[in-house]
């Protein structure tokens, strides 16, 4: 198994996957690594639906291709390289409704404070990312999709106590990808005050 | 190094610290973990504030106290087992304000759409908290200071832009914690729609 600086290291968005199958024991590995983030009491409030029926997955496909063409791209073809934007592209109009499983997650609102909710569910997003990676899964973290958040809750059955955070897809990639480009830390660190540099 | 899926069973939430000192090098090689994390349109948005100056650490560790004391107490001291209620009371009287760094973390609005902002920091956050882990370090997500945004945004300087959404002390543990217990799998993943099962 890798360690932990090299999976950190390595973690990409991969919007393209191969045919191949992810079995139930591999899903089930990197959603046990999601439930051992930390949250507000511990009280875990993280749901996952995981989504391997053709007919569901092409219809999240769906939503998110719907968010995309109608303003998320328009809103981003001027942020983002022209790379990154046609790796996007292809992601959000049909790269991610063919990953072999879709995971939606959520979060009870009912067992955490509103303030705390996100603090108690990205981590454990985040785990399931590099979990994935370590196992040699492409994933990402898409909120594209929860520009309808009502649709995505229907199409999974959440019931209203369940809020819609993220969808991740899963799957072999299906091209190889390379370290992740990032800003110095000490561009983003700062010393007892905002501003002081580091 | 030691592997991923060791470190991910092996984070707890610390709270209380012992004296020693943790180098910058150490800081900026949790720091750099979390800037591998992903962020919308890979904006990385997290901003870093690195308290080490006591009187501000104390003052921070007051918002903490104030927020406990406040309601917090109240709202935990029937759903909290009775150890972990007696833990996290030591930390918010006490134990956060003595970790030797305490790490305020701020997500910078002006980058990310406001639906992915958290969405956008929060896996840095965990990077963060696994790195610290994974060097020996006690670390904790806390959430409870920011029951007072403002006062905690004036103490490190955070201007309009930035908005607090976690505080992380670090240090070394005071004393060694045991594995985390968490619920399993099978009562958080449903197949393809809620409520089917695993």
């Amino acid at each position: 198994m890798p360690d932990l600086f090299d999976v950190v290291r390595s973690q990409r968005a991969h919007r393209r996957f191969a045919d191949d199958p992810v079995p139930d024991a591999v899903i089930e590995q990197v959603l046990e690594a999601a439930t051992f983030a930390p949250s507000a009491e511990n009280r875990q409030p993280w749901v996952f639906v995981v989504v391997r029926e053709p007919a569901l997955r092409a219809r999240i496909g769906d939503l998110v291709r719907r968010a995309w063409e109608g303003g998320a791209r328009d809103h981003s073809a001027g942020r983002l390289p022209a790379g990154m934007l046609a790796d996007v592209d292809r992601g959000a109009t049909g790269g991610l409704a063919g990953a072999p499983v879709i995971v939606v997650v959520g979060a009870d609102t009912g067992d955490v404070h509103p303030r705390a909710l996100e603090a108690s569910v990205f981590p454990a997003v985040q785990n399931l990312l590099l979990a994935a990676t370590a196992l040699g899964l492409g994933s990402a973290l898409m909120t594209l999709p929860l520009a309808f958040p009502a649709e995505l809750a229907e199409l999974v059955g959440l019931p209203d106590h369940v809020r819609p955070v993220a969808v991740v897809p899963l799957g072999v990639p299906a091209r190889p990808l390379g370290p992740p480009r990032r800003r110095p830390v000490s561009e983003k660190a700062h010393r007892d005050r905002y501003g002081a540099g580091w």
